[in-house]
């Protein structure tokens, strides 16, 4: 069996994450990696034995000895090298959200249409067994026709004062359920109010409350609040609702699966996205990658997340945006 | 002591249940009973064993042996007798919402401050322990400045076919939630944005979804979907969340707190609003009428409860159905 | 309406809760008071202005104008003033343990059966609204026959370094779990098997766990640790599943009804067994002794829990004691 | 990279999960399949595209293609195909229970001990990621000394009227708990306790309770009931909590993380264990095999559960059972 070899595009802590993850998928090589920043490149070819290691991506794309690229740089940054590793042929993992305007989602989708590498965008709770398994329940018909939904994706504020001078928790975490809901439905998004609240005076506000339509006549509502109490006991507090005329599904993730209570407090940690369990990085990340490493190996397009799934979602999230900075209804 | 003798103007399923907490109640007396149903009248008399029954309820007012009144005609039939009530002497325990317009509420609100009796409309929920203990702690300021609130309030289908021609989601349950929020922080909505969705084709629409801007800045989601699926296991699915600067409060009433499962199926009942057991009928609903019960006894002021914080929520309400209707925000 | 003139005899952390609960329930005057230890007579005195205040108790019980008593002595104090009151015809309302003894629980229930007055113990866990509905969900045989129980009832260590001097939690708390499964199977305990844990190295060990047989074939477990460590969350983790033939019932109370996070951390706070609401103590303890004035004012003696009931569940939760300290399984 | 070849012997409903997880794990081929029924055989050879079949393990395992077994045999029959591939050279996984006697533990763990292959015995539980984390958590050292266990794995009546023919809940399944709590406090069970419960006239009795003690001094209790009622709204009732002196760890897994309410009724279906999503099997049983793949191909003895761990917990709950046929306390 070849091993697809991968590099990683874009070091900070979620391309280093991406980089655990890869490392322990057996059939992936991590074999290159690149960022701007030469002493943390430096610092994780050592951590992870990697010896190629660049600063400018178009020289990595030129290595022809690279069959995929993961692309984990910031979100108004997906566009160059996506565009450029498609060019070269490779095969393409980008994270979410796709990129931070929909014309740039309309460029990558039109070059993923004519590439000879698979693009697939990191929609990762996608790879959730919970969410897989209410896609499944819903595609079969099981609850009728979806009527109402809602979710929550509450962080704590801890972790967000630096992402919040990137980006905001509407297009940042809302676009995950946005995302599962236009899964769940097969609908578009037709329009979007949301509200926002400013509690630390960062570039994005910390609370974004969205409501959305969608074109089967179901509504939604998305609730993303990124500046969660510093006593918060969950890493996520993660929810979601999809009522039909016939069933509902109920998922409520990561907190109280487990409750961990020691010295420092009672809190819940992730044991679904990338959990490091006995040494090596787990969870929905890690499958992600491997569905992704399996359509490289066997090429196949990956069909579980398309480019224009993707596109849309940050299409309705930039609409809620728009629609919390108006104070109107933003129609799509 | 001396027991209050009160009685009931309305009787249909919930003025059934007010009597039977009435009777559960040893400071009330159950003197009297008023519809216009002549056989509704006469079955609830001997149910209770109460021979002063009346079809006009302006003859029941006239009656000076009567010392309260509880109020629990259709919504939008409350004003005239509760005006009526309020002109006789009568201390007016009135069922929520408090009227049909704002303008009525201002007329009740108006005979309430200078009446001889005591006015307290229905918001059960204040008497709900987990609401009041919230209410404690955010008003304590235990949870630092609130930004960012959202509550469920679903109920089975098979209960809602009739009373879906009479009030719809979020005037009906919403206004619950609307006033537990404008209780826990102290301020206005000042915007109402809502959407509803419509299943069975009744007079108002299955499913509610509102969103509110609160005059401190907070923001806030209420979910009421009144067509919760045939084999819906639960009474009431009722959540609230309330965040603030320093802390949180959550709260997850009748599931999973009780889970039932016979031969028919998995359940969870109520046992936080009116649940009969051993015989009697308790919880909230008993206890909020025990409080009216001693206001008046004591000759007390309600004050969990004042008739202009009942306006205060219909007004919100009556905006999110408004917004609902034209597809804009509705501005307070 | 007669007020009943009850006098509390006991006046530690939990007579005092008593006091607060008697004084929300207008049918109760709380007439005397009554310790051995004279400054927190004087104490209590002031704050409940009560005046007829009593080092002795045999003196109280010779005043007529005492209705009734709430005997909340130690645990293996009660059968004397429990003995003299039933004695002087009051009515007794004695919190449990019934005695220290089953000889001693003998004796009270004989008395009981020829006095004037009524007796009742308080199995206060009969009165949460979870309990009792469970109660009449398995009498009415809707779960079928009763295979398998299981109880959890852990609380903080910070409450426990008293107590435990005094009484250990398989007596102290797994008998409110004996005492339900009694109530829950109309079954006899026929054999206990136990086993302790001692932490802390006070009187009685920290941690208890349980196994009963009873004489209907029914198996169950009941778990108690006394010594739950500092951050944990809740003041009771309070669960219990009754396990059926045809269904089953399943409690969680508590914990995660409520959560409250602030500044100081997350917890769960008790709403169900006496929390104080909006400066009023409510709750099961609340309801419990406002049955009990049921009972008293019109003289009807209590059926919801009765002497011998509470004598059987020392009986168990005795033999359950002994087994612990002899490793060996105890036969009732 | 060499894929690993591998074989399933044992071709029940489990032996065809390990089939549909094997298939799913790009570093495995399978390359042979083992059962006694012609039929069986022949059908499942069709549905994996596998050619070689075999009757008899023996021919099987003197094929030099084969690298691995996978024994999926009943528990009584794993002793004699797991010594021969031992003995035959080839990598081992074996299901638990490890063999139906510690004697037959015995054996095999003196032939793993000299063996060129490598044994693993399938103790799926380790391979849960909230168990996982659990133990990282204990192991550091952050809940303090372990007090007090408990744990529940209750499934429906519906699945078990085959399987109680052929082992009880004890040895079938309270032997995860027990296992668990080994690799948790890293003791020896040195006395267990167990009754049980029989309603069904099977084999073995429908319901076990099992109290063990540690030699470190901590209690367990572990409840097995296989006869959830018919309307049991969840696959398995899965809970654990581990409780130390400075703190604890709770988990509940599989309910209520999802919960799906069809016109069939509400059910929380596994996501955990071997859920198949997108068509192919996932969860712990995937994860577990491609841990045991790894060790194949790079030669690595597996650490994360060894022969002796799976010994010690079949003892420990042949000692349970004992007890419970004895009525007396089983001592180790």
């Amino acid at each position: 069996m070849e091993k697809t070899r991968i590099a990683v595009i874009g070091l900070g802590w979620f391309g280093e994450i991406h980089c655990d993850a890869i490392a322990a998928i057996p059939s992936f090589e991590l074999a290159a990696l690149c960022t701007r920043t030469a002493t943390r490149l430096e610092e994780l070819g050592k951590k992870y034995g990697v010896s190629q290691l660049y600063t400018d991506y178009h020289e990595l794309l030129a290595n022809p000895d690279i069959d995929a690229v993961s692309v984990v740089t910031m979100w108004d940054q997906h566009t160059a090298p996506t565009l450029a590793a498609l060019d070269a042929g490779k095969h393409v993992f980008l994270e979410k959200p796709m990129a931070h305007t929909v014309a740039d989602c309309r460029l990558i989708c039109d070059a993923a249409a004519t590439a000879k590498g698979h693009l697939m965008v990191g929609h990762i709770r996608r790879f959730n067994p919970r969410y897989a398994m209410a896609r499944q329940e819903i595609a079969a018909g099981n609850i009728g026709k979806v009527l109402s939904m809602s979710s929550r994706r509450n962080i704590p504020a801890a972790w967000t004062p630096e992402i919040l001078n990137k980006i905001g928790p509407i297009v940042g975490d809302a676009i995950h359920d946005t995302d599962l809901m236009l899964w769940f439905t097969g609908a578009r998004v037709i329009s979007a109010y949301a509200q926002t609240v400013d509690l630390r005076g960062l570039k994005y506000p910390d609370v974004g409350h969205t409501m959305y339509r969608f074109d089967n006549g179901a509504t939604a509502t998305l609730e993303t609040v990124w500046c969660m109490p510093e006593k918060t006991p969950f890493d996520i507090d993660e929810r979601m609702s999809v009522i039909g005329s016939e069933g509902f599904v109920h998922i409520q993730d990561t907190f109280p699966n487990i409750g961990i209570c020691t010295k420092d407090g009672f809190r819940s940690p992730d044991t679904t996205y990338w959990p490091t369990l006995n040494g090596v990085t787990t969870g929905a990340l890690r499958d992600e990658l491997s569905y992704f490493a399996d359509c490289c190996r066997t090429g196949t397009p990956p069909t579980i997340i398309t480019p224009e799934e993707a596109m849309a979602a940050l299409e309705a999230a930039l609409a809620a945006e728009e629609s919390a900075a108006t104070g109107q209804v933003a129609h799509l």
